[in-house]
Parts: C-alpha cells; sequence; structure tokens
C-alpha cells in the first residue's frame, strides 16, 4: 500500500536528479495509454510509457474488445446499415445520461469515422460481418453488432438504430490457444505494436505515484516507484494518466459508489483509482463518480423468450434490450432482486439457439404447472406475479408489449408448464467515474481551468458515459480522448 | 461570478497584510458554522465568523427545524418513548446508504444525548408533546415526531421503532407574525445569541473565496471579499467551512447530481458548492456527490389512504412511509412518474383529517366510477392498474399489505368512484454530497490524511448520509459535527 505521504504533489525544486525524461510521459499501457503513446509519437513527440505490471494490456486486453463507433463507417457500409453522427450523438445522449457530457459526446460523434480509419491504419482489423442475435454481442469473429440497445425501446422508437460495437478479429489461433484471448487482445497488439515501430519507450512494473509540479502549478514529470525504488521522471510536455478506474479501491467504492462494493467485475486488479487520486492532490474535479457499469449474468436466448420481474413479481424493463441496461435497472433500481420468468416451449426453444452465451448456466431454479404454483413456490405474495403474467398475456396474444415495448419478435404469451431462474445478486461490474477533462483530454482543476501539462484518459477519467452504458464505450472513449490526450501533451 | 483563479489556494508568502486575526475562522453563519462558533468560543477560542449574506441563518434558519436526535433523549422519555444508541445506530446504518460512514454515524448516535442537553443549555426549548400524524411533520409546535419512516415499513419490523425528530417550539408572535418562521429560526437564534455572549465576532457581506496556506501546506487563513475589496484572514488555529451544499452550482450539479438539475429546492441560492471547491483545490478528498435529499409534495392525508404508482401502474414503495424516501424512490428509481389512487371515502376522510401539509392543494387530476375507466381516463395500458388494485385489494381486504408492509393501520380495499391525482414532476430537493471528514470533522486529503488546519461540517460536507435520507440529519449533522469542527480548531 501507498503510505500517505507519497501522493503528492512534488514539488519540483525536491528532485535533484531526473532518472528518465520524455517530451510525453504516461502513466498506464492499457488502451488509454496505448493510443496516447501512438498519437503523441505521430505528432513527433519522444514518448516514455510507465506501466505498473510486466506487459502492455490493462483491462482493455482482457476484454471483449468492442469499440463503439459509427456515424457511417465503412464496416457499418459493408454490413448494409446506414448510420449518422446526428443519430449516435441522439442516441448517446439518450442512454449514456442523465447528466452526460454533450460537448464530449459531439466530438466523440463527429471523430468516430476517422478514429476508425485511425484504428485500421493502425493495423486493427475488422471482419465484415454481423451479428445480430440476442445478447447482441458474439461469440464469434464476426466485427459488428449492437452494443447498447439501440435496436430496442425505448429508443429505436425514435432515434433511427445502428449497430455500432467494433470488435477486432482474432485470428484463429490465438482465439483456440491454450490462453485463449478476447477481441481486446486485437486491438492492443496492433496499436502497442505501432508505438514500437514509431519509438515509443516502455518500462513495466514501474508504478506512478505522484505528480511533479513547478512553481507555476504546471505538472513537469511524476515520480515512480520500481521494485521499491524511487524514479523521477521529466515531462517535457506533459503527463498522460491513463491507469484506470477505481473498481478495486475499496475506500473509493465505498466513498463514491457503494452499490459496487463486493462486486467489481470486468476488470483488472490494478484498477485502484491511482491517477485519479494522483490528479485530485493537485485540485482536479471528478465527475459522474457514482455512475458504474453493470454486468448482468444470464443467457441472452432465454431472456429474451422470458419475462424477467423484480422482488415483488413485477417486470421493470423489456427483457430484449441490452444486458447492461438491464443490470443498471436491477442493481439500481430494483435492489439487486430478479427472477426469469419463462414457459417450457421458450426454455427449450432459447436453449437449442445460437447463443453468445453458450457458457452460462440457466438451470431453471424453480419448475410448475401453473403460474399460481410457481408463484407460491418462489414465496411470492398471492396474485403478484400471476397478475403480471396476466396482463403481459393479454397483450403479448396481439404481439404487443405495451408497457416496456419489446418487440413483436419476442413477444408470445406465457404458457405451461414453465419455471423460474433465480437472477439475484448476478451482476457485476466496474466504475465509470473519474477526472473531469475537456474535449482535449485535459484534466480539469475545481475552478474549470485546465490544469497545465496535465492529460487524462480511459477509465480513471468521467468519459462519455454519465449514468448510462453501451458496450464498447470504454475502449472508445479510452482510445479517442487517450489518441486526444497524447496529440495535446505532444503539443504542450 | 468568481473567476477561475480567485479559487486558490493562495500561499501564505503572499499576502503582505492580515486585515483580519482570530484562533478560529469560520466560513458560514448558519446551523454548522453557528455550532462551530459556539464550540469554538467554549473550548477558549478567539472566534471570527465571515456570513456571506447580511445576517446569521443560512438554510437552517428557513428550515422547519427538525433535528435527528436519539438514544433517549429527555424528550423522548417525556413523550413516553423508549430509545436506545443501538437502535438508533441500526435504523441510521440501513436508511441512510447505501456507502455510510459507519464510523460517522456511531459517534453522532453516542454522542447525541449529549448533543441534545448542548442544545437545551444553548437557549434551544423543545416542547414536551409528540405529533403522530400521517406526514409525521407537525404543523404545530410539538417537539417530537417520526422524521425518517422509523415507524413504517421494512424498518419497523426489525429495528425498534423511536421517533428522533426533534423540533424547536416556535413562540406565538414568532410564527403567525407577517414574516412567519419555522422551528429552524428558533434553532438558530438561541445559538447565535449565546455565540454572540460568547464574545464571537461576526462579519456580514464577506464572501469566503480561498484558502491560504504555509510552506508546509496547512491552511493559515483565508482570503474573502467584501463589496469587491479583497480581505485577508488569518486563523492562528483553523479554518471551519461552512457554507453548505451545491444544490445552486449548476456545473457540479450536473457533473455529480444531475437529477437535481432544474428542481433544486428547500435551501438558500447561496449554496454554490464554495467551500467544496476551496477545498477541492488542496486536494480534498469527497464523497457520496450523488446523494440527495429529494421531497415529494402530496398531502400525506391522502397519501396513506391511497395507493401510489408508478408510469406503469406500478406500486412502488409502502404509502405510509417517510416523504423523502417516497421522493427518493420516485426521482431516482421511477424516473419521477407517480400516481396517487384513491377512492371517494377516503379522499373525503383525508381532506377531512388533521393535516401537516394543509396547504398542499390536492385535487384530483382523473376520476372514474370504476378502476378499468380511471386506467383508460389515465392512459395507462389495459389491465395494468387493474391488476395493481387487484392484488391490492385482494390483501387489503385482510388488513395486509405482503408487498411493501404498509400497516394495517391504513391498509383498506379501494373501492369506487375513485380518482388519480398526478404526481409527475412533484419533486423537489438538495444534495447531500461533500467533502469527506473524519468524526472530528477534519477534511480529509485525497491521500486519507488531515489537511493541517482545516475542518468542515454541515452541507457542504458529506455527512451521516450517503444514499438515503431522514428530516433532521442535515441539521442534526450540521450541529454535531459543526460543534465538533469548532472544538478541534480551537485546540488545532
Amino acid at each position: 500500500m501507498a503510505t500517505p505521504e507519497d501522493l503528492g504533489p512534488v514539488r519540483a525544486d525536491q528532485i535533484t536528479t531526473w532518472d528518465h525524461e520524455a517530451d510525453v510521459v504516461i502513466a498506464g499501457y492499457g488502451v488509454a495509454g496505448a493510443a496516447a503513446a501512438v498519437g503523441a509519437a505521430q505528432s513527433g513527440a519522444d514518448v516514455l510509457v510507465f506501466e505498473r505490471t510486466g506487459g502492455w494490456g490493462g483491462a482493455a486486453a482482457m476484454s471483449g474488445g468492442i469499440i463503439y463507433m459509427g456515424g457511417g463507417t465503412p464496416l457499418q457500409k459493408a454490413c448494409g446499415f446506414d448510420d449518422t453522427v446526428d443519430a449516435m450523438k441522439a442516441f448517446m445522449k439518450a442512454a449514456l445520461g442523465p447528466g452526460v457530457d454533450e460537448e464530449k459526446i459531439d466530438a466523440y460523434c463527429e471523430g468516430s469515422v476517422d478514429h476508425y480509419h485511425w484504428l485500421v491504419d493502425s493495423g486493427v482489423v475488422f471482419k465484415e460481418e454481423f451479428w445480430g442475435e440476442p445478447g447482441w454481442e458474439t461469440p464469434g469473429d464476426e466485427g459488428l453488432m449492437y452494443s447498447g440497445g439501440e435496436n430496442a425501446a425505448p429508443f429505436s422508437a425514435t432515434i433511427p438504430p445502428a449497430p455500432r460495437g467494433h470488435v477486432p478479429q482474432m485470428p484463429a489461433e490465438e482465439k483456440h490457444g491454450s490462453s485463449a484471448r478476447g477481441g481486446g487482445y486485437m486491438l492492443m497488439k496492433p496499436l502497442t505494436e505501432l508505438a514500437d515501430r514509431l519509438g515509443v519507450r516502455a518500462e513495466y512494473d514501474v508504478r506512478a505515484q505522484s505528480l511533479v509540479v513547478d512553481d507555476d502549478g504546471r505538472v513537469v514529470g511524476l515520480v515512480a516507484s520500481r521494485y521499491g525504488r524511487r524514479i523521477a521522471v521529466r515531462a517535457r510536455g506533459g503527463v498522460v494518466l491513463a491507469s484506470g478506474s477505481f473498481a478495486y479501491n475499496q475506500t473509493m467504492l465505498e466513498s463514491y459508489a457503494p452499490r459496487l462494493v463486493n462486486r467489481p467485475a470486468a476488470s483488472v486488479e490494478e484498477h485502484d483509482g491511482r491517477s485519479i487520486r494522483m490528479a485530485q492532490a493537485l485540485g482536479a474535479d471528478l465527475a459522474h463518480m457514482d455512475a458504474t457499469e453493470v454486468a448482468f449474468f444470464c443467457n441472452p436466448q432465454l431472456f429474451v423468450r422470458g419475462i424477467l420481474v423484480n422482488g415483488r413479481g413485477q417486470r421493470y424493463i423489456n427483457e430484449d434490450t441490452y444486458a447492461g441496461r438491464v443490470g443498471q435497472a436491477t442493481l439500481i433500481e430494483n435492489d439487486n432482486q430478479a427472477f426469469l420468468i419463462i414457459d417450457e416451449a421458450s426454455y427449450e426453444e432459447g436453449m437449442a439457439s445460437r447463443s453468445s452465451s453458450a457458457g452460462i448456466p440457466a438451470p431453471l431454479t424453480w419448475a410448475a404447472e401453473t403460474v399460481e404454483e410457481l408463484e407460491r413456490e418462489m414465496g411470492l405474495p398471492e396474485g403478484a406475479l400471476q397478475s403480471t403474467v396476466e396482463v403481459y398475456n393479454r397483450h403479448a396474444s396481439e404481439g404487443k408489449d405495451p408497457l416496456f415495448g419489446k418487440s413483436p419478435e419476442w413477444v408470445r404469451p406465457l404458457g405451461t408448464p414453465l419455471g423460474a431462474i433465480d437472477l439475484r445478486g448476478r451482476t457485476g461490474g466496474f466504475t465509470l467515474g473519474g477526472l473531469r477533462t475537456d474535449v482535449d483530454s485535459a484534466v480539469l482543476h475545481a475552478s474549470g481551468r485546465p490544469i497545465p501539462g496535465l492529460f487524462a484518459a480511459g477509465r480513471c477519467t468521467s468519459g462519455v458515459c454519465a449514468g448510462g452504458y453501451a458496450s464498447g464505450t470504454s475502449l472508445g472513449d479510452g482510445s479517442f480522448f487517450g489518441r486526444r490526450a497524447g496529440i495535446a501533451a505532444a503539443r504542450a
């Protein structure tokens, strides 16, 4: 553990010897750090990256690799989808709030096609194939998919839906080897290889400890620790913070996102909030520290075919939407209580379907001949589930779901026999809040002004998500604003 | 508006002349500032308070005056209620989370009876009478009431309930004069009068701008503005920040509590987050910035007699609980959609009852002969409201509410004719998040260590509430930890 004193900041006049020096110094070699490294090097800067673990990758390389892009990317076009910058903006502002940074989303959407080209030019490969099965996220190597509920209520009724989840293709030998990897690896591999070719230097097993500031409050370097030895690093241009979220910092979770205590997931344990803490020590502002991605674990092919009810037997969301929306609604609005009600015919059909979550077991927790019997077995108050099924079936017989707008494709009256899957506690996630930055990735002081020489990107910042989430927005804003951080630091 | 540059911190060696000097310097003369002033003066310190407006009072003096105290106060005993420190702790930890600061709640509960005596010794008068009508908060001068849902589900089943809302008595001439005031005035008046007698100096129309720190990072004063003129104030012991919430800072609301944008209430417009910003500039940590008190405006005598449903016709809370819990459930979990369904007989009975909200109009928005007709008039999907009423009535005929546990006293089947009151958008509130402080009101740095010389209390800090709320906890933790801030600063 770091001692309180070493958080900093350290005054430049206290540094007697600089152990390293570069134009742009980056803390963290995940997606934001790699994009910053390439962006800075392409701007002509001498770049040095410090990574706490033994190699590049971070949470990005462990992830499924979805990158949220749109507005008419070549991949979207090749798969036959029209998308516009306006539709992308409208969706992101509606789905990722309340409280989204509109300026940031505007910049992100307007620059998305360019960002796609930059990734492809960097060596990232996308296979021109669309995956459209429930759950929406591919188990294969298809390149394009829905990843935020664009194709479901309430958004699809008013905002032209387009799939924006872009996934780098994984060669068969990587995918099926003894250490099988996801698409995130095939995002990180070409980016870090390009960084190498551009002359970016990387130092591993080095942990950033504190920022170094001069008399004018400008960030001019950082102090780090390598196997217990303190090293001082001078940044002639700027420092980019990119060391990830605070999902594994217990104190920060308790203070800012208490619902995630004991349920961090989808992240690496190095996500200890260090970048946020170092910048806070300089007066940096934060944003949306309570926001969390919440994954929900259930076989999606069963999910769309059943109805999801809370601890009182009430439906609370359309079952054909993005699983992350279901997770947030479950954890934040329904006390983490969820049950899937499904009849035998739909259960068998779902289990036989192509699924993106084939590995997730989905045994029925309860089975019954009637809804009344199921309700009793589940311990729900008399009539609670019966009335929910009755209202659902009344409209489903006409192919409608007026309460939540589930697509007619998945609306069918529940028959008997039927059963229920206990989904209580099947949530986990990571944090979305962090440093408040501007559209050029400058870290903003509590006064609102940029802190000179300090930039940040990735999940140590508050990005395009304020409350809601779509898969791909973390690799998306990490790479997009990471690149911008590198460019801005190179110019600083 | 403040310019970014004036947020500070200011270095002590940049101050050439100190315009004022004291042992303890306090920013803000609301409840936390007044309690700090008295606490510091009683510890022997020379105290100087700066208040931005033309007089003492702050949001506290405008409030109803409820102070959350318990564990067996003389007032509780005089009104015939047993309460224990353990029951108080259990309730606060269950109702004010998730994520409560347990150490803070422990200190608060263990010190509550002493705090009561300190207030009474300071001149605050409580009338020995209990008010127990729905809505729970008195319209009269009774001194004791339920103020957080202690007497309702889900808490009352496992935690011995006790009323803990203590309200200072208002003399008739103050209450009914041309500028009628609430009980908060009768908390602030004796505290500030006592401060006067103890020699506390108060300067009005002075706005704190930035903190002054010495070379070791210790807070040694503040810079303020009086009619545009800058004044420097030296604090020999410590500075206490007590200038209220950020409910009226638009940028902070957007970044931290976006659901309150355009609906701040129950606060004064000076609550611009300045204390939080000044401390952030020194590296202060924050906590629970998303937490909000949410008031819900509806006649409580109607409320308990009806059923509350969301935009889909579903019940979502027991109608006999604390209105603040209803407000939070409505705004945060149900998209600010709420309708009260009530039959004619209950409506007439409720309107004829003693009410704590007699002034709130409660006309029926829709009226109908049957539930089916009402459902149609409200535009709800067919069967949605009918099934809710059917399930409610099924159990109500036996005096039960197994879904939400409303007390049998208020459970009665809905008859016909009936109607509905449109309560959409009837919420407003203030922010509960702020500076992270320890049990002695020291402001904590992002590193976890106290910032030397800096203390804070009241709604510029995260107090006993992390997510939930009970009326009286703001005046409660403001006065309790305000007093501690004054004592700690006097000793510093």
